[in-house]
């Protein structure tokens, strides 16, 4: 049987791919996944500028397909990968599914709650998920920063032009 | 010209129409406006129960269209009318959305982050969306105790049955 720390990075890795998706398409690189009992139930990856919508972080978009394929809001016995730190909207949802466990990969000193700008779950509200910080941090904090990397590369170039 | 506290009451009446939908519905009965230059933009109500979904709550489902409306992410110039203080999740959104100002009616001791669990636009994120709370308070708060009396006498009447 697999250990946890593997299961985590099994799954983390795929969160990797599905931001790996949004690179691609020139939105910030952030994806997630969310597991129940080792299946995979839903995998999204932003998509705010191509949807040009507020809401479509990774996060959203995998709770809002976790929810489709199981029929129900209520996201029991599920854990979300995600590979940045969530924002207050992410986390608030999270808590709204009655998500049990969340993991998540790179810290988000701007917009983070799970330890960065403050700890939503630490807060008095009706559920509380368990926190898992820091898998593959490394991979996911690359990943972003490569991507704001290029885009400044390009913007100069643009600048130039 | 209408004052502010006149156009505010405008629209939220038009949110507690929205929240007179969701009961209608059997849903808790919140309702959400968004309002740009004194036009309406989008107005949804809750339908958590309609659609199996964790984050279908009024605010989520009115900025979702109201970007779907103005085409692009970003709420500026607009104005979010709700009967209830927003929980994390939605609060979130107003601040990824850029919205400058949001207006509730009821406070929401449980789940509100405009004050009574915690103070989310205090904290230092990106952007800090004003608030008025309280505009036609008694009227929003009273919508939604009429909606869980109904629903506790329905409970009682079940298991006598």
């Amino acid at each position: 049987m697999e250990s946890q720390k593997a299961l985590d990075e099994k799954y983390m890795r795929l969160a990797l791919e599905e931001a790996q998706k949004a690179a691609e398409l020139g939105e910030a690189p952030i994806g997630a996944v969310v597991v129940r009992e080792d299946e995979v139930i839903a995998r999204a990856h932003n998509l705010r500028e191509t949807q040009k919508n507020a809401l479509a972080h990774a996060e959203i978009l995998a709770i809002e397909n976790a929810c489709k394929a199981l029929g129900g809001w209520r996201l029991t016995r599920c854990t979300l990968y995600v590979t940045l730190e969530p924002c207050p909207m992410c986390a608030g949802a999270m808590v709204n599914a009655r998500l049990p466990r969340v993991v998540f990969g790179a810290k988000d000193a701007k917009a983070g709650v799970c330890g960065s700008v403050c700890s939503l779950f630490a807060m008095p509200f009706n559920h509380r998920p368990a926190v898992t910080s820091g898998v593959l941090e490394e991979e996911c904090t690359a990943i972003l920063s490569q991507f704001f990397q290029k885009l400044r590369e390009k913007r100069q170039k643009d600048r130039i032009k």
